[in-house]
């Protein structure tokens, strides 16, 4: 890592002003840093929305110390960890499996060590605000050239838990990720889980999309390779940038317009063409 | 454009993590560059809004590299350009008419060109993600010293749409820009527009304000220098900070408590002043 | 403060692209500064709110320049200030108590200063963004070297307005400061407060808490001190991490579960544990 400017992210689901404490942390320990606060906006503590935006954001952003911070555990025993990866990062966050599809994206895990020598903490360390006491000062010291088997002893990081893609009975049901800002819902499914299940899918291959918790609901919906595939306000299914399955609506919100705001899998089924 | 530390402003309609993400690819290629978020919270799809916090925040940056990207049309035909400006900036972004008003502001466009060198994007390029793939790189080489005519032909940027202010009648009918953050309208109208309408307005001039489009509705108003000239809860017409017509109630929402959500022009008319 | 990278905060209620507009007037006065959002989204015109995230927040930032503003009385007379602090720090914004506890929280208030030399103000002042005109220039070119002394007159800043916590039959009544993301409430007192109302509370005490503005309403809590010593889902009042008790729901909003939106102060009341 680079002696002159480290970099380091910040994600969070605490909003701008707790994220940016940290961000204060950091830069009174390392005032070279180059502090980058890649959210502050995670649903708060969906463990797992965090998992998959460091999982699509981090392979973008420069090698650097990079601070994951989605922890509904905060004040229970579970630990706080660094986890050095294959690319040249060390993940800091809380081993809930926040960090673990991100470490594997860059490279693998290449040793985690828990976050528990008080000389890398605050001298004050609260029970509610890890991300300031002990994330952000662990962050920055290791930016400033710490080893992270300096910080604790050795542990294996916890997994992130999602069920995969499943099959039956002609349909495939997909955990819901998390929903964007545009109100499109990010599906656990890849095109190779689509292939598998559908065969090749020409743009313009209508599908059923269903779905029973909290309501039971239903929509036709075509597979498309861009937006401009349907008109304005009409639904598909694609795969976005970072390689999910997602059913938007074009220049509008799927979740409002199909009512789609705590639903956490959706079973997608092949359609007639012309029904 | 400074060797040492270039300058480079993003503002998007993609929340904090798609932002970040672009800031991240900055990073990546240049890391020596000075990032600031300029907003992070456009309205989605909300072209005439961006252009105009393009056109009021520019010239309060310093002169540098300046991406703008709120796009619809991501996904089809429409190009990515960069422009440069007289004051020396280069703006970045699709061409749709969200840059051409900053530009003016800048010393005008000078010249404009196609991103379409495949040396300035990153190696694999989404469909739905351009700002990753293509403007933030294109910004950060840029930033670099490339020269904006190696990034490809020639073209000659759209105009931005937007209907100029109309008098019929007695009245002067004028376009919605957008909606602050206060609830506060930001008309398309400057104070010399009100003046070849009515006149020279005393503060406390009062005015009133209809409306036909979503429901039918009016307020009485006055026109104002300042805030402090009408009472707490109390509306006002006045002139905003960058020259813009605004429609405002003081320490209150306007849109809340009128209604104007989804309006799209309001037309004035002077009022008596005891009625 | 160090002339080579001097550090700004801004903290304001502008929301995103206006408070990026301060931090492009910083950076065009003060190019070498490292400028940090603290917040961007104070609720519009909370003073209260803003003082105390400035209180909380500034002890963790490195010694600087931090601007504040909440400002409902831009447009009026009241004083532009700049409050240099034990500690190093200058703070810079409008002279409404905003910025009081902070100074207090940073070894107190040496000197302060009104903002009235033009030659540290944008050249054209608008009537209603002084945050861009007045305040981010102050600040930058307080972070290039020159002494408050320079901005114009001497003045005694003007205290916060927030009432103390209030014993009164057996209950203790104290303000809401402010809601946080997450939905909780923090409250004017301190846990010497608590103690002197009602003795050491072991972890799991029950109290009643009460409320009578805007809708009367009541809730059995437990005293915690941490939010895993309740259920998911459960109330409690516990110390936060800057020393603030608070009323939270573990994993859930205490605002939406209890209606408590618009509630400006609680009586708290000891409970018999088995009731």
């Amino acid at each position: 890592m680079s002696e002159s400017r480290p970099f380091i992210s910040l994600a969070t689901d605490f909003g701008a002003a707790y994220t940016a404490i940290c961000a204060g942390v950091v830069y009174s320990i390392a005032p070279a840093a180059n502090v980058l606060v890649l959210s502050d906006e995670i649903t708060p503590f969906a463990v797992r929305e965090g998992a998959m935006l460091l999982r699509q954001a981090l392979p973008y952003l420069p090698v650097g110390v990079h601070t994951g911070i989605v922890d509904p555990g905060v004040g229970t025993p579970r630990l706080p960890v660094a986890i050095e990866t294959g690319r040249g990062d060390v993940l800091v966050g809380p081993d809930n499996g926040l960090l673990v599809p991100a470490a594997e994206k860059l490279g693998g895990a290449v040793r985690a060590h828990a976050l528990e020598n008080p000389a890398y903490r605050l001298p004050e360390v609260s029970t509610s605000f890890h991300g300031r006491d002990i994330f952000s000062p662990a962050a920055a010291h290791i930016a400033n050239g710490v080893d992270v088997a300096g910080l604790g002893r050795r542990v294996d990081p916890l997994p992130l838990d999602v069920p995969p893609p499943a099959s039956a009975g002609g349909g495939l049901t997909v955990p819901v990720l998390y929903t964007d800002r545009f109100g499109s819902l990010v599906l656990g499914a890849e095109r190779d889980d689509l292939t598998a299940a559908f065969g090749d899918l020409a743009p313009g291959s209508p599908l059923d999309v269903a779905w029973t918790v909290p309501e039971p609901g239903s929509a036709r919906v075509t597979f498309e390779e861009t937006f401009g595939g349907v008109a304005t306000g009409d639904p598909l299914l694609w795969i976005d940038s970072s390689g999910w399955l997602g059913l938007a609506v074009n220049q509008g919100s799927a979740t409002d317009i199909f009512g789609l705001a705590g639903v956490q899998a959706l079973t997608l089924r092949a359609a007639a063409p012309h029904s």
